[in-house]
């Protein structure tokens, strides 16, 4: 109970988070429930797109050669001898001074080499005038003309679109391969401690950590499995070894004191890689192994545990998931509005608040307040060798909303 | 099948499929669920945050008095009579000279004024040495100091952050009250079309539009409901008048052919408020209210389809749910790789790459190559006043990837 041995950098905690951690195997999913997973692998195409050759207009099927000259001032009779329906084949054949009625996405017959559009055109039922000549070709989706048989139409990682579930649906790519959600198993234990749902009572307080940090997982596409226990040594052991997790997260428990098992555990366990770190707040954060298991340690304090999950746990569950260890947070840079004091020697996690064209740091007592994340617009990281910036400095703020200009 | 009668602009567009809307009626739902939902009302707490005097370190509760002056050099004794945990009640009281060990986040005991940290003390068991100072109320969490009874914690229309779940836990605010998500009905129809999942064959395609939607439609908080159709007029009927849906958006059969049931049946059935926009692609987009139920027209070609879903469908699906209509897509700005023509009168929805610090449009030749936007970074708007734009012209892409870099 007399402080960390020796913390950390925010840099080293993050690589000991990161350490020889790739992408899951993948899985197949039906294409229909793609969007938003990452593939695990390049898709090339096994067919053409357009695999036939098709109308990009309403119109008319024609030989182009029997439009030439045609305008309104010359309008050119053609006889309707049939329809091209989309969804149909293309029996009908034309000869010249024929055309074919034909809808977008009809096939076109091998005998056509045009399609006149519907706006150059007079006419009835049975024969029409063509006011304008088209050239071969024109409006006609070629074979291919979309994707072509082997085309590499996605690449291995990607993060599908809706277009690209649209795209992989157009080729009848399906199942899809895309890399397994990781399970991130959460791991809360305190006496103290009331399920979220209760009302906090005497010295009770509600379990506030399990549904942020499962609400961050599944922003970062992992499956979050959440375990509640009470202070108890053999039920946190169970839960640290139990099969069936891609990755541990533990909140609470994670200092130094005689009641902090968690880091103590992770030791006797496994390997425990990182204990306290140099980051304000979240100095209690551990990373370590067990079985395979990459475990990070968050603090209980909210906001300690709110920045160490983005520091330390985000950047892996997005990495085991193959996304990019990267932070979601959108960023914009603001002039500081006063100043804003850091120590070196010591990463800052200074949550902001957005206002007009300044950003202003929270003044707070406490790491504790976890209002001051819901009332932030964002924070802004002081890095370890700056004392902090100058009223006036721009600096670069990670919004937490969609909205950065709040 | 001679043209839109008179096309509208995009904003004329935009402000039929908005008209009148505003978000839905709220449900109740339970706290742990409420991430990424839009908060009905403003949550006010009816407790406060801590509801008791805490430790905010590990170390004694003391009477700060008692620890004036103490030093490494001149270490103050003080005997320890007792503990206090996180979750238990504070009934020891402590006199001059005495101290109680105490872990973050246990309650103070009425007795005791400050807290030493476990750093600041030598000693055993049942005795410490404090060797350092500490005014009054240092490292105490006060009542009400997070959350007072009574404060607004979250205003109305929030976007409901991982924090914002763990704040409303903490008050034990449950069930929340958000916004109901809109059920947004997909029609789908042509006779051509084979369900996804299905490969394409002779000349039928397969649906990919309404894989496309349903994930766009996900992505803006919308639940999907996909109804796919032959191209049957009872059947599209139906469809259209059924109950239960908050929003229809149907793809397909849009334009002015004979076979483009959609429009005249939405006039017949209620009002069709725009038919045919000056926009390349998606001129076949069409606005209309059935049974006070918007009905948005995309056309079916899937290119097409994706724009007019982000230009007119989508703003309305936010906009039920509470959300903001604006664009979720992450903007940047580069210089044209070379020259973006358009025409004056008409909205270009122009698919770019983005290649370090240019920009360059993705030359097609046809709307219908939904390769182009798998390939596109994102799309450059070129409003209806404008001929393009030449070379190296700054310009703002909306980027489709969470990544504007690439």
């Amino acid at each position: 109970m007399r402080g960390f041995r020796e913390r950390s950098s925010v840099d080293e905690a993050l690589a000991a988070a990161l350490d020889g951690v790739g992408p899951l195997p993948a899985e197949a999913i039906p294409v229909v429930e793609a969007g938003g997973r990452v593939l695990a692998g390049a898709v090339s195409s096994r067919v053409n797109v357009p695999g036939f050759r098709r109308a990009t207009m309403d119109g008319y099927a024609v030989l182009a050669e029997d439009t030439y000259g045609a305008s309104p001032y010359n309008p050119i009779p053609l006889r309707v001898v049939g329809v091209s329906l989309p969804g149909a084949e293309a029996n009908d054949t034309i000869k010249p001074g024929e055309c074919l009625r034909i809808m977008t996405g009809a096939p076109i017959p091998d005998s056509a080499d045009a399609v006149l559009k519907a706006e150059d055109t007079n006419g009835a039922e049975r024969s029409i005038e063509a006011t304008a000549a088209v050239p071969v070709g024109r409006n006609i989706g070629r074979i291919g003309e979309d994707v072509t048989v082997g085309d590499t139409i996605l690449h291995s990682g990607r993060h599908l679109l809706p277009q690209d579930v649209g795209l992989l649906t157009a080729v009848g790519h399906t199942p899809v391969h895309v890399v397994r959600r990781p399970v991130v198993r959460i791991i809360i234990s305190g006496d103290e401690l009331l399920p979220p749902g209760a009302a906090p009572a005497g010295p009770s307080i509600v379990d506030s950590n399990s549904p942020m940090l499962s609400t961050l997982v599944e922003r970062d596409g992992g499956v979050p499995q959440i375990l509640r226990l009470p202070d108890d040594r053999e039920a946190m052991e169970e839960a640290l070894r139990r099969d069936g997790a891609d990755v541990i997260i533990t909140a609470g428990a994670a200092s130094v004191g005689t009641e902090d098992r968690v880091p103590v555990l992770v030791a006797e366990l496994g390997t425990l890689t990182i204990h306290g770190i140099t980051m304000r707040p979240s100095a209690p954060t551990g990373v370590g192994t067990i079985d395979g298991v990459r475990v990070v340690i968050l603090p209980g304090n909210p906001v300690a545990c709110l920045a160490a999950y983005d520091f330390f746990a985000g950047p892996l569950v997005r990495s085991l998931g193959g996304r990019s260890p990267e932070w979601p947070y959108r960023t914009t840079e603001r002039l500081l509005a006063r100043r804003l004091v850091s120590q070196v020697g010591r990463t800052d996690y200074a949550r902001v608040v957005i206002t007009g064209n300044l950003v202003e740091p929270i003044a707070i007592s406490g790491s504790s307040v976890l209002s001051s994340v819901t009332r932030a617009s964002g924070f802004v990281v002081v890095p370890a060798s700056s004392e902090g910036y100058a009223e006036g400095t721009p600096v670069t703020i990670h919004c937490y909303g969609e909205d950065c200009s709040r």
